[in-house]
C-alpha cells in the first residue's frame, strides 16, 4: 500500500477533493494547475479515517493545504497503473478495443446470445435498459424489438438515451427507393459493409436503424465487427494494419440536390489511440477520394485497403439477419459496419435512420448506474438504520464492516461487493416488496441476490445467495464454528434448517462459489462489533459502480442469472 | 508530366470517373475495391482529349475496361504528392495546422484586422458569408455583429450554416449567473483560456455565444489559439509535447441534477494526425479526472501539463475583447480556448451559447464556393458563347484558350486563373450590371476584377485587372508588338488609350502585378485560334476552387480588394 509522499505531489494535489478545491455542487476544481506553488511536496502524512475507512492525511509544503486520501484510493492507482488491465475498467477509455468483446458470427448465433429486448421491457425496466445501452457499448449493438412502427419513431428511441445528431440528410433519414437519389442506400442495389458517413468530422458515432416495412425480397441484413477484423488483420498482416493506421485517407461526399452538401473528412481506416488501441474504423469503398501519396505510400495503402476489404467480407466474420417492422438497431457507427442484400423495388422496404452519439449513451447508463447506487445507499441509510436483530450494530453498519473486512483482507472487488450488500434481502420496500425475517420465512439470500442479479454479475449474486447455506455447511463441517455464533444466528441457523447433512456439505463445497461464500461468511459473523471503524457507503460506491451491469452476452431482456 | 503506366495501377483505377464506375448523380463509387482484377495493369495508353484538355486514354488488363485521365488531373498528383505543401490546399485536411494560419494577439489587434462581418451583410452577401466562414476555418472564429439580442437567436446563427449539437446543457445554454450551477460556466467567476466540454467524446468542434446582455462591471472575453500554443510548447519544450500528444487523459462532468449527466472522454492534450501535425485541443483545468498511470508517466505528464497552462496564460496569446449586446461569437472548440474575467451578479451578463459542428461549417462554405463556379459556368455557357468582337473563336472559348495556354507554359495556378477569367467584365447581367464594350465604354478589365475581388485573392484579380494597360504597355516598349494585334485588338487599343507614355511605362513595369499581366497578355493575343483545342470550363473548376475566397486577415465585411 502506497504511502502518500511516494507518489507524484503534482497528481496526487491535483485529486484533493476537499472543498476548497473542488467545488462541492458539481465535483469541478476550483484551481488552476498553475496555481499550486513550486516545490510542492508532503510536509508531513499521518493515518487517518477518511470516509470511515483507513486513509492517509497529507499536510503540503510549502502552502500549508491539507488533503485526505482514502487507503482505498491510493491502492487503487497502484493496481490500475500497473496492471495488465490498465485501462480496461469502466474508469478507463470505453471507446478503444480494450473495453470490447470482441466477436464473430458464431458467436452471436446461439439461442440467447443476441442482445435483443423489448421496446416495453426497455421503457420499463431500468434494468433491461442498462443491460442494453451497456451492450452497444461493448458488443457494438443492441437490438430492441416491438417498438411501434410509427413515422418519426427512431428519434424518440435516440432521445431515450442522447441526442440526436442532425446532418445534410436531415433529422431522420428514409432508407428506401428514391427517385433521384442522392447516395446508393437509397436504392435497392446491395451495399457491402460500410460506415456511415466517413467523409464527417465528427463522424457519427452511433446509427439506429427503425424498420417500418421489409416485405421486399432481397434486403437482409449484415453486422461485421469492425475492431475485430482490424484485430485479425494486425495478427496476420501486420504491415498493412499498420499502414492504415498511418495514412489519412480523403472522404468525400458531394450532393448536388437542393441545398447540398459538400463533406470531406481526412482520416486513417483504422484510427488508434496514442497508445496503438484499435479505437475507430472507417470503411466505405463509395466514398474514398483522391489519395496524393508518394507513389510508395499510395501502393502501400491500395495494398492493405484491398487486404483489409477482402477480410471483411469473409462470411464468418458477418452476422446475417432480417429486420422485422418494429425491429430497431443501434449500432456504434465508429466500429461496426453494415451490410444489406439487393432488395427488388417491388414489395417495399422501408427503414428510418438517424445517428446520435456514444457519448450520450455512455453518460445514460453511467446515470442509471448511479440511480441503482443512490437506491443503495439510501437503503442503507433509512432501512439500514435498524438495529440487527438484537446485535450491538445496525444492519447498515454490519454489512458495511463485512466489506471493509474483505477489503482490509484484499478480497476481489466482486467478493468484497457480495461482503457489502449479502444482507440486502432483509431491506423492505423496493428491493424485495415483502416482508422479510419475521422470524419464519427466511429466504433472505436468495431474495437479496435475486435482486442484485438485475445489476451485478454472478461474483457478486452468488456468495450473497450462498451465505447461509455457508453458515449451515460451516457449522457442519467446521468443529466448534458453531460456538462462534452470536446469540441471534443460532436462533436464525434453527430457523434456517440448522447444520447441513454430509450429502448437503459435499455438494455445497463442490459449488463454484462456495469458497467465496465460507470467506463472506466469516466476515458475516465478525461484522458485529460496536467500536471497529466502518466505513460509510459512500467509501463502496467506486467499487460497485465498476461492477454494475457486468454484462455477458446473455439476452437483455432477462435477468444475467435469473 | 506522368504517363499513367508510371502510377500505382490500383490507386488510377480507384480514380476512375466513368458511368460504370461512378454514379453520375452523386459521384458514389458504384464498385468494390475487391472488385478490381488480379494482376491489374495499364494495357495500352493513348494521348487523348479529355473533356477538351490533354489527357490520355487507358486500356486495363486484364478486364479490358477503359479509363480516361486528364493530364492537368495526373500533373496536380505529382504536385500535391511530393511537394512541401502536402495536404495543405482545400484538398487536404482542413482539421490539422496545415490548413490554419496561427495567431497570436498582436495579429489581431491593428485596424480591420478582427474577422468580423455584419449579420445583415452576412446574410445578404454569399461573399461575406464565405469569407466569414473562412474565418473560422482559417482563425479559428469570426465575430458576428448586430444579431438580434433575441431569445434562441444563437440556434438560428448556427443554421446558418450548420446544425445545432445537443447536449446535456439543451440545444441552448444559458452563460449566466445560476442558482444552483451545474458548471462553474454558470457562475459569475473568472474562468481561465480552456476548451468546452473536453469530457465529451466526439467533443462538440464549434461553439457559438451570442451576447444578449453585457452590462455588469467584468465579464471581457479572451480567445487565445491553441494550436499557436502548442506550436510553442513544441518549439521550446519538445519534451512536453511529445509528453501531451502521447498520454490520453480522463475528463469527466457529472451533473447530479434533474435528469442528470456523467460523461467522460480519453484523450490528451493535443491531438495530433498520422503525421505528427497538431489537430485537436483539448484544455480544461476543472474537468481533468484521476490519472492512473505509472508514476514515470504520471510525473512527466504533470510536469508537461503545468508547462503548456503557464504558456497559455501567456498575455501575448491572449485576445482580448468584450462582447456587446447582438455580437455573436463563432469559433472553433477544438482549437481556441476561450476566457473571460469575473464578473459581477449586478448589472447583468447574460450570453446564449450553443454547440455545432465544423463538418457542416465546412461543407456549407464548399457549396458556397461551388455556387460560384456554378455562376460562373452559366456566365461561360450563357454569355461566354457570344461572338468576339469579330474573331473566329466566342468569348468563352477565347478565355479557355488562354488558360489552356497558361497551363502548356506552367503559369502558377492563380494564373491560370486569371487567364481564364479575365474578360469576365465583357460579360452582361449579374456580372457587371452594365452594357459593356459597345464601343466606348471599356473599363471591362476594372469591372472584371472589382467582381472577381468577392471570391478571388489580388494574384487572381490583378492581372485581369491590368491586362489592358499591358497591351498598351507592350505596344509602348516592345517594337513590333503591335504589328501582332488583331483587327479588333487594334480597334479597342485606340478606344482604350493608345501606348503608354514611357512614364506610364515605367510605372506599369514597377507594378507587382505587371509582370503576371504581361504574360496574360500575351495569352490573350494567341488565344484565337478556331482550331486550337480547347477544354471546357468544369476543366478548370478544380483550379478555381482551390483559389476561391483565399482569406487574408482583412476585415470580412468588405471585399479583399475593393
Amino acid at each position: 500500500m502506497p504511502n502518500p509522499a511516494s507518489l507524484p505531489p503534482l497528481w496526487l494535489r491535483d485529486n484533493c477533493g476537499c472543498a476548497d478545491c473542488r467545488d462541492p455542487r458539481n465535483g469541478q476544481k476550483l484551481f488552476q494547475i498553475t496555481d499550486l506553488p513550486e516545490g510542492l511536496a508532503v510536509a508531513a502524512e499521518n493515518p487517518a479515517a477518511v470516509d470511515g475507512a483507513p486513509g492517509w492525511e497529507v499536510r503540503w509544503t510549502p502552502d500549508g493545504h491539507v488533503s485526505r486520501y482514502a487507503e482505498s484510493w491510493l491502492a487503487a492507482d497502484v493496481q490500475q497503473s500497473t496492471g495488465t488491465g490498465q485501462g480496461t475498467g469502466r474508469g478507463g477509455d470505453q471507446r478503444t478495443e480494450d473495453a470490447k468483446t470482441l466477436w464473430r458470427a458464431a458467436d452471436l448465433t446461439a439461442p440467447g446470445s443476441l442482445p435483443t429486448a423489448a421496446w416495453a421491457d426497455y421503457r420499463a425496466d431500468p434494468a433491461v435498459r442498462l443491460r442494453t445501452l451497456d451492450a452497444v457499448g461493448r458488443l457494438g449493438f443492441a437490438l430492441l424489438t416491438g417498438v411501434p412502427a410509427d413515422d418519426g419513431q427512431v428519434t424518440r428511441v435516440a432521445e431515450t438515451f442522447g441526442y440526436v445528431r442532425e446532418t445534410n440528410y436531415g433529422r431522420i433519414f428514409e432508407v428506401r427507393i428514391e427517385e433521384n437519389p442522392s447516395n446508393l442506400a437509397f436504392t435497392g442495389e446491395r451495399i457491402t459493409p460500410h460506415t456511415d458517413n466517413p467523409y464527417r468530422d465528427p463522424v457519427p458515432t452511433l446509427q439506429l436503424l427503425h424498420c417500418l416495412v421489409n416485405s421486399a425480397e432481397g434486403g437482409d441484413s449484415g453486422l461485421v465487427d469492425g475492431f475485430a477484423a482490424a484485430a485479425l488483420l494486425r495478427e496476420e498482416d501486420p504491415a498493412a494494419f499498420e499502414t492504415l493506421t498511418r495514412i489519412p485517407v480523403p472522404f468525400r461526399f458531394a450532393d448536388t440536390s437542393g441545398g447540398g452538401a459538400e463533406v470531406t473528412a481526412h482520416r486513417p481506416l483504422i484510427g488508434t489511440d496514442p497508445r496503438g488501441r484499435i479505437r475507430e474504423i472507417r470503411f466505405n469503398n463509395r466514398s474514398i477520394g483522391t489519395l496524393r501519396l508518394p507513389a510508395d505510400d499510395t501502393r502501400a495503402f491500395y495494398t492493405a485497403y484491398r487486404a483489409f476489404a477482402r477480410l471483411l467480407l469473409r462470411p464468418e466474420l458477418q452476422l446475417d439477419f432480417r429486420l422485422a417492422p418494429g425491429d430497431c438497431l443501434i449500432f456504434d457507427n465508429t466500429r461496426l459496419l453494415h451490410a444489406r442484400t439487393a432488395f427488388a423495388s417491388s414489395g417495399g422496404r422501408h427503414l428510418q435512420g438517424c445517428y446520435a452519439d456514444l457519448d450520450g449513451l455512455f453518460s445514460t447508463a453511467a446515470v442509471l448506474r448511479r440511480g441503482v447506487l443512490d437506491q443503495l445507499a439510501d437503503l442503507f441509510a433509512e432501512q439500514g438504520s435498524a438495529e440487527y436483530f438484537g446485535e450491538d450494530v445496525t444492519q447498515a453498519q454490519h454489512m458495511l464492516q463485512a466489506g471493509a473486512l474483505a477489503q482490509a483482507e484484499g478480497a476481489p472487488p466482486a467478493l468484497v461487493a457480495a461482503a457489502v450488500l449479502h444482507d440486502l434481502g432483509h431491506f423492505h420496500g423496493e428491493v424485495t416488496g415483502h416482508d422479510l425475517m419475521e422470524g419464519t420465512d427466511n429466504r433472505h439470500s436468495h431474495t437479496g441476490a435475486d435482486w442484485l442479479a438485475q445489476w451485478f454479475g454472478p461474483a457478486v449474486t452468488e456468495p450473497v445467495r450462498l451465505h447461509v447455506a455457508a453458515k449451515r455447511y460451516l457449522c457442519a463441517v467446521e468443529p466448534g464454528y458453531f460456538a462462534l455464533l452470536s446469540p441471534a444466528s443460532v436462533h436464525t441457523l434453527a430457523v434456517q434448517g440448522g447444520p447441513m447433512t454430509p450429502a448437503e456439505a459435499e455438494q455445497f463445497a463442490a459449488h463454484p462459489y462456495g469458497a467465496d461464500a465460507v470467506r463472506l461468511r466469516r466476515w458475516d459473523e465478525a461484522a458485529k462489533d460496536p467500536q471497529a471503524l466502518t466505513p460509510g457507503f459512500a467509501h463502496f460506491r467506486p467499487l460497485l459502480a465498476e461492477l454494475l451491469a457486468p454484462g455477458g452476452t446473455a439476452s437483455l431482456g432477462v435477468g444475467a442469472v435469473a
